[in-house]
């Protein structure tokens, strides 16, 4: 049984070892060794698994009892769909896969996509409306981990691409402040709620398994994109699609 | 609309492109360019695969309300988990992993799966849970290309690898007659119960998305394992465990 410290120092463990800014894709990405077309086809996939994230939150949403938790959780839902105030997440996402250049009907229908991102992003919505509240909760903590990358990213990208500019990488500046706050709150409740050494597990077992689902998508984009590349019968075709 | 031997045509189509006969994977694995490392990291994660194939043909079977279907279907369960005759598919396979070396426990475990093999594996299982029973059967239907990727993997494994033998292989000679066997029947199935253009439709996309679950798995090896192999955190290191 660990202490609620001791259960966030583990948890930052599984970061350091598993969470995907560590992962070869990124320091491709990132270092500006990418093309054009294979940062459509990290976009183009990405974007399935920002699509699902209001999908995943709202699973959850409607799994707590607590209106407490239900009314901090709905946020999240919002700042992907948007509000009467402007567009969320998905829709700056939208905005990125444009700016490089791909259709939007295109991106949105999934036709393109990589069996490997699918099966990755629905395990995460699998996850979350099979296994506990707990478990969905600490699935969410990958969080803790993404304003390093982010900064890492959007200085990489504006240096190395010309392609890509401020306007066209708007969606992390917001995820650079939401993201903080709602990995607190979701580290606050696991540390909370996770009493017993069996649950604790779960929550360290939770977080793995969701590095595995970032992880995923990047091996994915690295064996079908990267030299020599190994295009599933399906997929985008850099090149083939404007 | 098809009529019933357009749509087995169009099934076939798919098989042809799509099947991971086709795999670079398997043109390694078959001609006996790989090591005996990575000829275990495949049978490793393909024992998942073939761990959860009765759990798929049970679910299937909770969802048919035709006792004529059940008492052909459940055949399937007992080829994979045996019966007072012997031993199944799953046990026959872990003759196989032993004596590629590999300790029962930690095959069973699941422990150094690759995340990708267990997105796409389960990706399959929740497939003939939530879409419909005639998508469920059709995502059976890649047994129709099987003999022949079984005959050749027989083969070119017992000719190029001193470590497979024919007890080793012994799965593969039930799947010989019991891959046809049950292929027939499902395809006589969806020709007869496709009635209309949108579930012939519906038909072709499950064939589509199984043939995506085979292929991804190899993928996930093939990015892992062959040179210069990128194995994600956690998986099985060959060398590491005998």
């Amino acid at each position: 049984m660990l202490d609620p410290e001791g259960l966030e120092t583990a948890l930052r463990a599984i970061g350091a070892e598993r969470y995907h800014n560590r992962h070869p894709f990124h320091a491709l990405l990132h270092g500006g060794k990418l093309n054009r077309g294979q940062v459509q086809a990290w976009a183009l996939n990405r974007y399935y698994y920002q699509s699902i994230i209001p999908m995943k939150d709202a699973t959850i949403l409607g799994r707590s009892a607590d209106l407490g938790f239900r009314r901090i959780w709905r946020q999240r839902i919002e700042d992907h769909d948007g509000n009467d105030d402007g567009p969320g997440g998905i829709e700056r996402w939208l905005g990125l896969t444009g700016a490089l250049g791909l259709e939007r009907d295109y991106v949105v229908s999934g036709a393109g996509l990589l069996p490997g991102t699918r099966f990755a992003v629905e395990a995460y919505l699998h996850f979350v409306r099979d296994r506990s509240l707990l478990e969905a909760v600490a699935s969410s903590l990958t969080e803790m981990f993404a304003p390093a990358i982010i900064t890492d990213r959007v200085s990489g990208m504006l240096a190395n691409y010309d392609f890509v500019d401020r306007a066209a990488l708007s969606y992390f500046d917001k995820r650079l402040y939401q993201a903080p706050r709602d990995a607190d709150f979701a580290l606050d409740y696991v540390k909370r709620e996770a009493r017993l050494p069996q649950q604790q597990q779960l929550v360290l077992n939770a977080l793995t398994f969701k590095c595995d689902v970032l992880w995923a998508q990047l091996d994915a984009l690295y064996y079908a994109y990267v030299e020599p590349g190994h295009i599933p019968p399906g997929a985008f075709v850099p090149g083939q699609r404007a």
